[in-house]
Parts: C-alpha cells; structure tokens; sequence
C-alpha cells in the first residue's frame, strides 16, 4: 500500500509555492528537491523531518480521540501529552472524551499510541529521534527515549489539517531525527530582566521547534540575575532587587526538563563583572565603589585572578551553581576582557612577571585552568565564548564561537568541541533568510570527517540590551524557528553564506533553489507563527498593542500602515546612532517595527515578478500599484496623528519620504505602462530623492526602497550600475 | 489665581463627548453635572476624583523631569514611583535623566515632589486620600500615607496630555479620597489554573484603577491550590500539579502589598471541599474515595462538622495559612453547602439531635462558630459568602453579599458589616453599564446613616468556569475599570438597579443624565483600556490571536467582522446550553467574543441619534447604512473561512442571519428616506426573521438584532408594541 510521492508530491509543493508568489523559478527546484523534503513542505512541517512519506488515506479526528503511552515512559510524557491533547482541542474546538494521558488507558482504548523504550536524563547527544506513523485507523509514534516521543508529538500536531468534513492527520510515515546535537537559544536576562513568564512561554516556542538547549545568560556588567545563599549580596546589591530566587531557578530547570530542553547557566567572568562588585568589590582588579552599569558596552571591571580571595569566592559560589543547575555543561563567559585593570595594578603586573604570564590573554587562561579545575571538581564541563580557546586549555571544554565561522574551524581542526553563534545573534534585527542561509556546517568547510563531528551544532544568542518583557519575543520569534530548521533538518540549505553581519543575501548565493527553499521557509513560517502564537509568544500580538500606545488616543491604521514599510536599524547602528541606558524607554518606532517586515517582502517578491517574470504581471502590476497609491496617500492621515502624538515626531519626515518615492514609484509604472518615456532629469533625481529615503531615521529604515529603485531602474535608459546599495 | 471652570469647563465636556455619538441630550447635563466631575471627565480620569480644579496654565514634560519623596516614605513609594517613570518614559519616549526614584533626589532636584507622612500597614480603612497640585513649575503630590500616594500617582499619570509642542500634565488642584473601604476583584483560581503572571498583571491592574483587595479564591471541588507543608496531600493529591508554591503566595503577597492592595484568601468550607478530600477522604460526611471534580456546579462533597478530625484538621491547617497570609481578613467561604451526604450520614444524623441542631443550616452555624474561635484564636477576623449570617454568629464577621442587595441590607441592620457582590459578578459576562448602574449604596437604601457604614463596599467575582490565563483578562477587564469607578467615586451615577440579573439597561433608569453619565463612562473607558494594556492585560491584545487561531491559516477580516456583533450568552444561559468539563477547549467563538462589544455599542448609538435626533443625520444615515451593507456582504467571505476551519461550522446559520437581517435594515432605511413605504407583509416578515436571529446559536448572540428592529419598528406603521424582547 505504500506510495512514496516523490515526482508527484514534488511538483504539487513547488506548485503550491510557485502559485502563490514566485512563478517561473520552478524548474531547477522540481529537478533538484529532495522528496522528502517536498512531501514535508507540502505537510508545512517546521523543522523539516529527515524522512517522510504519503500513504493512503487520512485519520480523521473526532472526540474519542485518545492517547496511550506504552513502554518505559518516564515521568515527562503524560503532561507533554496532555499540553498536545488540549492544544489540539484548542484548535478543533472538539470536546475530547478523555481528560489527561495517563497510565490508565491502554492500547486498546486509545487511537494514538506511544511507544517508549526509556526515558533519559538530558545530556548531549540524547537520542531524540522517532517515528510517526499515521494510517486511516491509528496512529503510532515510536521512541527510544521519552524526549524523542516529545518531538514527534510535535511532528504530530503540525499535520493537522482540515477539510470541509472536519479536521484530519494525513497518513504518512516520519523517520526523524536531528542533524545537530546542540540547538540552542541564549537569553540575556541580564542587561534587561526576564520575568519568569517571559522565560516559560519561550521555552514552549523552543520545544515546538525542538531546541533542546536554553543557555540562561545570568550575570553580566547590568546585574546579577541568580540568587546565591552563598554570596546574598550579588542579587543584594547587584541587580535593582530583579533577579531569580533559587525556587525560580528550580522551577525554570523542570519545565524545561519536562520539554526535554537542558538548561545551561552562563555566569560571565572574568569580565562583564561590574554587577558582582557592587557586593563584592574585592573580587575586583582595581580597589573602588562599584555600582550596577546602566550604560551598554565592554567595561573595564574585571575580576582580580591573581589573588586567593577570588578563587575561593569562586570555589564557593560553583559549589552552589553547580548543585542547582543539573546540566553536565557550565558556562564561564569569557569574553571580551579588557585589559586596563590588570594594567594598572602593580601587584597583578608583578604576579604575572613572577608566573610567567606574557600577557592579559595567558593571565585569562590562567584564570580558566582555576576554573576548570573547580568544575570538574563538580562534575562539570566547561563552555566559554570563543575567547576561551587558549594555548594551555585541555580538550574537554566546549567553544562558543561568536566572533566567524573561522575560529570554530580553527577549534574544529585542534580537535576542540564548538557551536556557532556567529551569523545568529538575533538581537542585530538581520532578517529571517540571512538567519536561515547560515549554517553550522555549510559545503566547502575544510574539515575532515572526523574533524567535523566536532562542530556540535548552534546557538541563537538574544542580547538584551534593546529588549524588555514586551519586545523579546518579536526579537527572537518567528526568526528563531528557521534557525530551528537548520539546527534540526538535514533539508535545510546547503550553502555557505559568509560571515555574520550581512544585513541581505548576497545575489550570488539566492540561486533559483536557495531562492525557492528561502520563500518556502517564509511560507511555513506564517503557518507556523499562528502555531507558536498559541503558545503564549507575543510576537505577533504586541505590535497592535505598541503602535496603540505610540498613537495616544488616535486610530492606528495610518501608523500601522507606515511602520509596516520599516525595519530598525540593523547591525550595531542603534548603539552607535543614540546612547541608551538600562532604563531607556524601549517603545518608539524602532522597538515596535519588526526585524523582516512581511509587507515589505511581499512587495518585493511583487516588484520581482513583475520586473523579471512574464506572466500573471496584470494582477502583479495592480497590486504594486495599490501599494504604492496607499504608501502616497498615507503620509497626511499619519501627519495627524503625529501632531497628537509628539513621540511620533521623530518618523514625520520619514514618512514624507515614504510619500515621496512611492510617487516616484507610480510615475515609474507609467513610464513602464505607457509610451510617455523618462527623462534623465526624472531619472537622477528619482535616484537622488530614493537615496535620501534610504538613510535611516528615528534608527528605522525605509525598506521599500530597494523594490522601488529597481522599477525606476527599469524604466531609466540612463541609471545602469546606480543602485543604492 | 485659582479659578474653577464651573459652567465652562462642564459645558466644555458635555459638548466633547456630546459632539461624538450622543448629540441632544446635553440640557439636563449641563444643568446637572457636578463640577468637580465635569473637570474630572475632562481630563479623561478614571474613577472620577472627589474635587478636581483645573488651574492656569501647564506643566511640560522634558527629560529633566524627576521624582522626589520626603517624609516618611516607607518601602513602597520608591518602586512604585520608579515604575510611574518608567510608564511615563514608555508613553512619552523620553529619556529622562533620572534611573530610579531614591532617597537621593531631594526636593530642590526634582520638579514632582512627594511628601508622605508615614507608611502604613495594609488595614481595612486605611487613608487612601491624597491632594495632587500641579503648577507650571512644579509638581506636588501629598498623602497622609504612602498608599495615598500610590493612588495620587496614578491620577498624575492620567493626566499626561499633548499637543503639537510636546506632552504635558495640566495645570490642577484635586483633592481625593476613596468613597468605599472595601474595593475588591475576586479571582477564581481553582475550576482553572491560573499563573502566577496572571494575577501579577491583573493585580498591576487593579493598582492602575485604585482598587484595594485581591480576594484569592484558592479551593474548590475542581483543585487545591495553595500548597500546605502541613498537609502535603492537599495540592499532592487534589491540583494536577497546578498549584501555588508558599514562596509564589508569599510573592504574589509582597507584589499586591507593593501596591496597597490587600490579599485575602479564600478557602471554601465546609462545601465546595471534593478537591480536599482526594488526599484526606476522612474530612468528608460520606466514606468514599475522591477525586478533583471535572464538571461545574454546586456537589454534595461536603467536610463533617461533628468529628473531631476535621477540627483538628481545620485547626492546624489555619494555623499554617493565618501565618501565611498577613491580611487581618481570612475567607473561609460557606456558600451553596447541599445537605445530601448529612442527611445520609446516621451518625451525622445523631449527632444534630445530641446537639439540638433543627436543620442543615444550624449544623453549618455551629461548624462556622468553632471556625470563628480558631481564627479568632489566630487573630483573624472572618469574612465569608452570605450563607455563613446564620442565627448565633457574633456581630465582628463580614459577609460577602452575592444572591442580593436584600440580604445586604438585612445584614447591615443588624449590624453586620458587609460587601457587595450581588451585580458584580463578571464571570456572567452583562454588558460594562449594567456594572456601572450597580451601587453598594444606592438612593433609597432604607437604612439609617449609622447602618449605612456596615457597608464596606463592594467586590467583583470572576468566577473561572469559563476562563483560562489566554481569556481571563478579555473577561475582567475593561469592565472592571467602571466598577473600580463605583468603588472610589462620589461621581458614580446615583441609581438603583435593580437585582444582578440583568443583561441591559431597564429604560425606566435611563434618564438623559444616566444615559449621559453611561455614554462618558464608556468615552474614557477606551482611553483608560490602553492604559491598561501597558500593563500587559491581554483583554484587547488577545482577540485577534484567538480570531487567529478560529480562522486557521486564513484572513481574519470576515471572521472578525461577524464577532464584532456577537457577544457570549449571558448569565447562566452557558453551563445550561452545553456541557463543559474543566478540560473542554475555551478557544470557540463564544470565547473569543466580548461581553460589551464597542461595534455594537456604537451602531445602537448611530441608530439612536437616528432615530431620536434630528442634527447630523445625513451622516449618521450614512454611517449606518455602510454598516449594514458591510454586515450584509460578509456573509460570503466568511462563509469560505467556515469552509476551511471546521472549528467555525457552528456559527454558519448565524452569519447568515446577520446578512438577511441587514439586508432588512437596508430596507428599512429605503422607506425612512424615500417615498416608498413598507406593507404590513413585509414588516410581520421582517419582525419574524429578527425573531428567529435573536436566539442564541454556538452560545453566542447577535448583538445587532435590537437596533435593526427599532429601524423595521420606525418605518412599520403596524408594529406598535411588537418589539422582541
């Protein structure tokens, strides 16, 4: 009875993606796709499992739908199951006979099965692969070990689809599991606090992802986040009284367990210490009063690693760390230590000449292998930033490599353990395809085989400097589930975007399959958004409630309409363009505008079909030009609201702008519709007044410019080679 | 310099809000309207302010504004007043120069100063009064306690304004004072769980309205939830593991204190109790095994009253909990006890005739009495349901008045202190002026001025049935802002409504003045609601993520259309309709509906001003005819949602009642404005079909049937008295 799609189901994915906005770049897709990956784009899964096939027929849900766990089970399925029984009643609105998923109902009594061979304590490497098998009568999912069972119940819950009848689960067969062992999101809950809640609802996006790591960055220069008995005083006097108590901590560590996520705790040393002085200011290099750093950046106070007291203090303090937090990794931090203390303090300088330590990096190093030793004392692994990586340091420690791809290679080849942050700190507002087009292990990395087994996956890193409760989830969902993907597929693109900091794809790596496969990511995307939303994720939520605020007591559809066309500025332009503190207001534009603005992608896709592909362009034009007439007319609707709303102020001009070239933008249209031809005058001045617009203001970003400057290209004999780049 | 706008500024609000919806009913208000609340509508405050003036001139805000406190300050003002920054840099934008509010900034530094004369200890009739003055110069709020500074605070917040210049607070004079003791939101945390986030939010909320007793209801038959070290078994065995940790309770206690706002726990007893007896079956009447009940509504689970396990039970357990909760009131409940398992119970049975006890109820007296002794033994006064004011019980319990105002009355003539309920009761979803018309002290109260102060006030209940942490807020809020208005004001409308049963407005109480008062009401509302929003209530925000949800991966534009003119059942119409469990999806239209639909409102409003009033009505003709052709159209585009998203089927029939009876409104309109006029056929047609679109369907009702039958009523000459009622 099987029927494995492999043309067929190609064909209709490529052609339900090429429909909808990318004609005409089919072709090399419908030769090139993997089937397995067709078939799981055309169920919409998100991450894409390693193996899937079609079968026969359908499942279709009705309230006698029950779950049965068999096997060694372990004490995370029954609520897992019971969290994916309600969502699903959430979603069909269907009033299940059964209550909870416990060991009551057996096989007989249930029309889903799981099967457990053994549950696990989290550790890299875990399996966390299943199978999911979906038949007209019954449904089987298939686990070595609990947490496996959790992410097909995942798998599961995304096949669910309707049609006029009532809601369903398409036969099929998943084989999966993950192409990288550690897939991880960092939160920086120190430079601005995470509440708890914040904390749990992203943990629930991570699982329905299936990360398996929450890297709890919980100390740094802003304040101390984690309570110590130990040492009261870090939280005492180093974090404005917001911090975890240890109750917290506990809890945190179990409602990420019972998702089969490992929580590793970051305690940044020896720099970005400045919080831990304010309590402790003998740990310091230099004798002062410190206070919690309200301002952003790499500061001056360090750790004295040359004295007793502060290895004892350490001693001491992981003794405690490491008995609340049970992942076998431990974070150190390590990163970007300045060196002025150390510097200047004659005793350190005089401990060095003494020990032979050349310079500030082998005093670092110094400092790691007292550290090293404690944790292992602990029972503890070592993970650091990349700054770790020193001559002298054993081969036991994990490097997070955050400043190129080339010091993890580098890592790699000495036989060093590492994951890739470099190209995923979300916090630099990149958009999503950037995000997706990196990849741990691209084609072409100069690795052995054996060499490459040590790159052991990756890590998205959510530094909070422009981030509070109400923003952070828009800054790391839904980007963070395509970063997902390629953590977790093997289908996710193979290609080898360079670098960290670009703010596009470069036009030599968007071939027509990495085209097509980015456009089907953004077409999952959506689909997946409204899953994660139902989750407690405010990402999408928060944006009518920001804009509400930013408008006073004024309608929201002229402003809304505006900041749909903008971007914050990416990269490190927002620190560089405005000094901010901790308590800077987080709610202007530029915190209510999203890092990849789905009107502006969508106009671009409309603005390229139309310049490059033949057909459907009447519907296209028209669209395009709706857009632009909206865009025009927008700016004296939205100069209204402003003047009752002075924190507008600052966008006035830029939305004068966004009048502007959309004018010139409909005059391009004629000249491309009409036989009214343009002139050089028109042209340079087009090309002038578009460059203007596309100087960030208010640290927003016009981002239709691009799309716009490519119609004003085409219809301009005279503009070859002048983009705005 | 002073100088109070009496006619001027009233007349200056009645025409605000008059010059919006309600034009012509302005005379009576203008001759009416107190001055104080004239200026206190003005100003958009919510509650209304005993005595506002407003003075010369304004107060521009800059970044160099700051918060000063002197006097005795306490340990609340600093953060709360920190926070009132923070909330005003969030609206305003701007960067102010000062982090934090501390006893650092003395009064020559900061342009807002704050004098407290001491702080006090959360009591029942604490000084909550405070005097507000703000001149060009110079802020000043002062307060006999630190409490009545909080409340002064978040008056000044309300009075942020704006023009082209900047923002800016109005120059004013208030003196303030809160008119009940007593002003309480009720959250029902058993029959669903709700987080700890949750009540902060909520809590953060009742700050911003100047309520000031959270009444936690933390037992019922559906879960235990607050965990006891003396009773393990009680959240063990009795919560799913939903529950609130002693150090959660003693958060949320801290949290709630922070803000003046008193927590009094509820432990329901000897009724209500199945979820105690799932780990202590021994405290039931009858010997059986239990478990936490699923369904809704009042069980014969009841403790029994005449052994001495369940005293000494009783005893320990308040022991533990009056230590953890500081407030001077414990609830202990004692509603909706049902006599089945005594009457069963022989030696219950003997028991009562040893002790002469002639019925159920004396059997309840006499279990309270030694209740009272053990709290009384604890230094707590007793409050509890209306049920508990039985013969014998001394004159120093309050009682909590839910089944009416009658009960109230009687109790506050015999001299019982008591709080009102009765009409609060938001978990039944009546629209926001039913509430607002409710009146713990209505005129014609026949009580003596002495009897009249044993009312303390008032209380909201939501009762959580019908809630979870994703609808909570939508069904708490706004509504609970007119009821907090009732609470504080002298301003609220003096009426007597009658009972807590109704679903609108009798006419007889809609007198022009209260027809005013509502229509401002509602006015400030909207503003005070995104206000509320910066708080992180999710009752605005979470309606297009549950339309979301409902609509699949489909536009939510028809499917918000049609819920805009629905609202859920009311009253007790739900748990009669259908069958819920404490696990059945709260994800259905029903749900994601609003109890007092702004659409709606606004539509009654234009018909109305049509109808009754003879300006404006070339626009407010067309205004309602776009409405109703809006609603007529959306029927097609909805119905191809409804075919993707099997979750809407239920609403189908209704969405094309809403079109066939705006395609009857059209008509209406056609004979109000030209010559052809309606036959008897048509009208007796039209009357049925509205009729038949007035019953409730998927457990909701169209809110829009009552207006169009007024216009079919308008322009039908044979329909005198004909109205669906």
């Amino acid at each position: 009875m099987k029927k494995i799609f492999r043309l067929q189901s190609m064909i209709l994915t490529v052609l339900m993606a090429c429909t909808m906005v990318i004609p005409g770049m089919c072709q090399v897709s419908v030769q090139k796709e993997n089937s397995s990956a067709a078939i799981g784009r055309q169920l919409n899964l998100m991450p894409l499992p390693t193996q899937v096939s079609r079968e026969n027929g359908l499942f279709r849900l009705d309230t006698t739908f029950a779950i049965a766990v068999m096997g060694k089970a372990g004490h995370r399925i029954f609520p897992y199951a019971s969290r994916i029984l309600r969502r699903l009643s959430n979603r069909t609105g269907l009033f299940f006979d059964q209550d909870y998923v416990n060991p009551d109902y057996g096989p007989d009594s249930a029309k889903m099965v799981i099967h457990i061979d053994h549950p696990v304590k989290l550790h890299l490497g875990m399996d966390e692969s299943y199978q999911l098998q979906v038949t007209p009568q019954k449904i089987s999912l298939t686990a070595n070990t609990d947490v496996g069972a959790l992410r097909g119940l995942e798998t599961f819950l995304q096949l669910l689809k309707s049609d006029s009848t009532g809601y369903y689960i398409p036969a099929v067969n998943i084989h999966d599991a993950p192409r990288f062992k550690w897939r991880g999101l960092m939160m920086d809950c120190s430079r601005h606090f995470m509440t708890v809640a914040v904390l749990k609802r992203n943990i629930d996006g991570m699982a329905a992802m299936k990360l398996n790591v929450f890297h709890w960055h919980l100390s740094d220069d802003q304040g101390f986040r984690a309570q110590s008995k130990t040492f009261p005083k870090l939280t005492g006097d180093g974090s404005d009284g917001k911090y975890y108590s240890q109750a917290q901590i506990k809890d945190i560590i179990h409602y990420a367990d019972q998702r089969g996520i490992r929580v590793v705790p970051e305690f940044d040393m020896p720099g970005h210490t400045s919080s831990w002085f304010v309590g402790y200011p003998k740990l310091a290099s230099a004798k002062r009063t410190y206070r919690i750093q309200r301002y952003f950046g790499a500061f001056y106070p360090v750790m004295n690693p040359t004295q007793k007291y502060t290895y004892d203090f350490i001693s001491k303090f992981l003794k405690e760390m490491t008995t609340l937090f049970p992942d076998a990794y431990f974070h150190i931090g390590g990163d970007e230590v300045r060196g002025k203390q150390w510097n200047n303090n004659k005793k350190i300088q005089a401990f060095m000449k003494a020990h032979h330590l050349k310079n500030n990096e082998e005093l670092q190093s110094y400092f790691n292998r007292h550290l090293l030793k404690m944790l292992t004392r602990d029972h503890k692994k070592m993970i650091g930033w990349g700054e770790i990586l020193q001559p002298g340091m054993p081969h036991n420690i994990v490097i997070q490599s955050w400043r190129g791809t080339s010091a993890m290679v580098k890592a790699a080849k000495k036989g060093y353990k590492s994951i890739l942050s470099n190209g995923y700190y979300i916090d630099l507002v990149q958009p999503t395809d950037v995000l997706y087009l990196n990849n741990p292990l691209p084609p072409g990395l100069p690795l052995t085989p054996e060499q490459k087994k040590n790159i052991l996956g990756g890590e998205a890193t959510m530094w909070a400097e422009f981030v509070k409760p109400g923003t952070v989830d828009s800054r790391i969902w839904p980007r963070m589930a395509a970063i997902a993907e390629v953590f977790w597929s093997v289908h996710a693109p193979d290609v080898n975007i360079p670098g960290g900091y670009m703010t596009s794809v470069p036009d030599s790596i968007m071939t027509p399959k990495v085209r097509f496969e980015v456009h089907d990511m953004y077409r999952r995307l959506d689909i997946v958004s409204n899953q994660l939303e139902e989750l407690g994720l405010r990402f999408k939520s928060n944006y009518p409630v920001m804009l509400r605020r930013l408008a006073g007591d004024n309608d929201i559809k002229a402003l809304k309409c505006f900041v749909n066309t903008v971007e914050p500025v990416k990269i490190y332009r927002r620190p560089n363009e405005r000094t901010y503190t901790q308590y800077s207001p987080l709610t202007r534009v530029v915190d209510a505008a999203r890092p990849d603005s789905k009107v502006v992608r969508n106009f671009r896709y409309l603005v390229y079909n139309y310049l490059h592909e033949k057909n459907n362009s009447a519907d296209t034009y028209k669209q395009i030009e709706q857009w632009l007439r909206t865009w025009k007319n927008n700016n004296s609707d939205l100069q209204e609201t402003i003047k009752k709303s002075p924190i507008l102020d600052e966008i006035s001009p830029l939305s004068k702008k966004l009048s502007g070239i959309s004018e010139i933008g409909l005059q391009a249209l004629v000249y491309k519709t009409t036989s009214e031809k343009a002139g050089r005058d028109w042209e340079m001045n087009s090309m002038k007044t578009l460059k203007a617009a596309n100087q960030p203001l208010a640290q927003v970003r016009l981002m239709v410019v691009k799309p716009i400057e490519e119609l004003v290209m085409s219809v301009g004999p005279h503009l070859v080679n002048q983009s705005n780049k």
